[in-house]
């Protein structure tokens, strides 16, 4: 049932909507309405249901979503039960902020391992995820590539740091370094976290109320 | 000629535009067609139209863009030339990468001071941002108010911050947290940063690869 093509700000809202399923989920919330849930996620019913039929069919007329079948169709339709495995490149303040907050497991990603060159660091562990030094990076991967690496290195390390992983067999990148990678390799797909365009939309939006639109 | 209502897909796209003529001014280009510009975007020329229309006249027919020209035109209308200040919330991690790494003033801020509660970092400055304790948030921004502020603090104090910065007359909040504000001021705008939504969205491209589609 699923279509060829899955445009990007399907992709985009996906995320969105099964976070939000979670809460609701969370707060105990059986059923809902595809109108409540669309108000909720300030899209429209319509909506709603054009980017879910791009998967199959969910939800029924008159009764609206199972919030706990939907939210585990979408966690299917994202990969979240496809035992991802990353490795975190740099375990700077970012990295490490990543690898001791952010829930990889939530995602359903297993962080196997971590990589820095620092030798206060190389050796020890950040929650249970062990710190190997830098240059071990392609005989940890000769082992089993890892789905995606969290690119958390400095600037001037990130293109050589990129090209090493691709060589190593690596698919995947969560880019956090601001810095536009040059991969050629087909297949190789690259996510990046760009915290300036969210700050931008922030200052768009205060500028845009303090001029009294 | 600015229509009344822009929508939320079109502020998501400025700061890509921005980003984007930002590098192409670095690389020395003057001046670019609508459509290698919308391919190098990976949008349709006329949707580039389109989105610029919202505020007003823009390049030319059968010229294009000035590249510079539309750059600033782009800041103006993203308010980078404002003079935005912003303080930021919880000096751990994440707040502490911020600080160090990411640049405030590209996106036309300053960040005008920083509070904690661990006293090993209170009195010490980051950057050249000096480090407050988060008992004289009051007392700071009654001697001028900051447009933003950066909320990197733990969970657990998410929501006691975040009524505090309110109280206090904050009216923007980038929100590092992962955790939903529950503010019923008006005029307040928070503009959430969620990792998992980044995350999720790589997921499925990887998924999606792999299954061979």
């Amino acid at each position: 049932m699923k279509k060829d093509h899955i445009s990007n700000a399907v992709i985009r809202r996906l995320p969105r909507y099964f976070r939000h399923l979670n809460d609701l989920h969370d707060a105990g919330i059986i059923r809902i309405s595809s109108s409540a849930l669309g108000k909720s996620l300030g899209a429209t019913a319509s909506q709603i249901r054009q980017d879910l039929s791009c998967f199959g069919e969910f939800g029924q007329q008159g009764y609206g979503y199972n919030v706990e079948a939907l939210r585990n169709e979408i966690a299917d339709i994202l990969g979240i039960n496809n035992r991802h495995t990353a490795i975190v490149l740099g375990t700077g303040n970012l990295g490490r902020a990543l690898m001791e907050n952010f829930h990889f497991s939530r995602s359903g990603f297993t962080l196997t391992a971590a990589f820095d060159t620092n030798p206060a660091i190389v050796g020890t562990t950040i929650g249970s995820v062990p710190v190997y030094h830098a240059d071990t990076l392609e005989e940890f991967l000769s082992h089993g590539v890892a789905d995606v690496a969290v690119l958390t290195v400095p600037q001037r390390v990130t293109h050589e740091t990129a090209d090493r992983l691709v060589k190593a067999g690596v698919r995947g990148i969560w880019n956090f370094t601001n810095i536009e990678l040059n991969i050629t390799e087909p297949g190789v797909i690259v996510e990046d976290v760009h915290f300036a365009d969210s700050l931008l939309a922030l200052s768009y939006m205060i500028s845009d109320r303090d001029k009294g639109n």
